[in-house]
């Protein structure tokens, strides 16, 4: 088993090294592209040199924290640090080749298959960037306004601005201090929680007025289709925390999102549910998985036979909770 | 020009009196409630009696909060504070009696008007609720469990769960402590701002299939009749911060939210603004008041003659914005 190291470990073992390449998640959000950028800086700070492979999927939104810190094609490195990344499956297309030889996996997923030579995972964190807090503070004792930024994009976007039940006492403790660093919390809550674009509005409103309610109204599910997609011009910006969506109506336990991807066939299911029900046990299912309580899965069928699949599941799912 | 106590000589002030009864504002909503009911907890464990003047407009969602600490009719009690109002105008029915009478006014708005004996204001605060936190932690140091909650209450539903420009580095320190105190936020947050009720879902898919955009696009006014809230069953709470919706429309520097309250020529206006629009002097123009970004006013005219209104002081204002 590898080593866990704990963020002052972590600490002294960037301090001996140098020349680190960061590799961020596919379908990257802001805590793997926050943290990843505000450790990069964060190292800069320390005289390291550091950059981010470019994640080819990068989303507009979260440009411009990421750009500077993305590594040209000649850049020679020493040590690969994957960030916010729970196993190497988890890789982009571009990061795939290094998959057997990631020096340091810096993380908070419990679902962390410990592929690093060593890592650092503190599954108690509701985001990465939590612990990248961690290690930063013991490293250099000091929080730029540049890395602060970066920090706090990775702490709302991981917590929904702080609103979902990840986020702890340490969160806001450390948002605080990211803020108080000057990172600018109203532009960025602005951006990311507070302006909708107007396709967003749309397909919010045409998500609202077809969730489907089953099993006494305790499970709701939206569907997402390609025309919907085209219809409002929607993009993957547009679709952030799209999924809280049917979880969020009152007496809604499990709220399920099927969205079709590159075909009517080709289906991506994101599960969030309240307790006592079990997103990653319903998601394991189908062979993916999560968190407790946001969890998801990819599957190569037509909608209308994930919902038959789905229903099967949840009707043990929801007798066995109802035994317990 | 009356004492603009410290917290710490708010604090003294308390603990040289005894037999406190706490005043909330009309339309109450978490903060005025949170405070108070930490206020009141805060001083019955430092050995005093409080309780808050029971306000007729609380609705469901706060009333655990604070129903514990509503007064009797008997009570018997010799100083009265008001919370969060910063003026007697703002008072319940019930409190317009001792509107001459307030011994001391804790707050955050910069609108004060110092209508109490003594006052502790602090206009740098995004919640009423770090006021409390800064007075009870010089007098006791303690915060307890129940302390922490409903300050919790306090400090995110005036922050919109930390997510509004007003959100400050101290708001997040404040929301840590309360958290670590025991305040049990995944399940206030889950109540407060990840849940919708049927009727919310459905009136804010009205809304937003019927935004009217003005001025460019940089105008956004939305309006909620009487019909609309028949139709849907909403009630108050199912509209807290209906008011954000038309300003998060990416590029809505103003979002204005028109609602007919007790008949079609009772309304009420909210005025959303971004810098550098100042809402606070457009509903002046009206009567109004608030927020440099958060302003409203009350109007006895019908729907359409206060959209014309609004379009001409728009654009007087607008022009003047351009010309700065």
């Amino acid at each position: 088993m590898n080593n866990n190291l704990t963020p002052a470990e972590t600490a002294s073992w960037l301090s001996e090294r140098d020349r680190f390449l960061l590799i961020t998640h596919k379908r990257p959000d802001g805590d793997t592209l926050g943290s990843a950028a505000a450790l990069a800086q964060g190292l800069k700070e320390s005289g390291k040199t550091a950059y981010l492979l470019p994640n080819p999927e990068v989303t507009p939104r979260y440009l411009k924290y990421v750009e500077d810190y993305f590594a040209s094609n000649d850049y020679e490195f020493d040590h690969i640090i994957a960030i916010d990344t729970a196993t190497p499956d988890l890789f982009p297309e571009n990061a795939l080749k290094y998959k057997n030889s990631v020096s340091l996996c810096i993380d908070h997923h419990k679902s962390n298959t410990f592929y690093a030579e060593s890592v650092c995972i503190d599954s108690d964190r509701a985001a990465c960037g939590e612990v990248i807090y961690d290690i930063l503070t013991v490293m250099s004792g000091y929080i730029s306004s540049m890395t602060a930024e970066r920090l706090y994009v990775a702490l709302s976007t991981d917590t929904g601005c702080f609103s979902f039940g990840n986020t702890t006492s340490n969160t806001l403790y450390v948002a605080s201090k990211a803020v108080e660093a000057g990172a600018p919390n109203k532009d960025i809550n602005k951006l990311l929680f507070r302006t909708k674009t107007h396709s967003r509005v749309q397909i919010e409103g045409m998500i609202t007025s077809s969730i489907e309610y089953s099993f006494d109204d305790i499970v709701a599910v939206v569907t997402i289709t390609r025309d919907m997609m085209q219809i409002t011009g929607a993009d993957e910006d547009d679709l952030d925390d799209i999924a809280a969506i049917p979880g969020s109506v009152e007496g809604v336990y499990i709220g399920i999102t099927i969205r079709e991807l590159s075909s009517a066939t080709d289906c991506k299911v994101s599960v969030r549910t309240r307790s006592p029900y079990d997103a990653q046990s319903i998601c394991a299912e189908f062979g993916g998985g999560g968190h407790k309580q946001a969890a998801g899965f990819s599957i190569k069928k037509p909608v209308a036979e994930i919902k038959n699949e789905l229903s099967a599941v949840l009707k043990n799912k929801l007798a066995g909770a109802a035994n317990n």
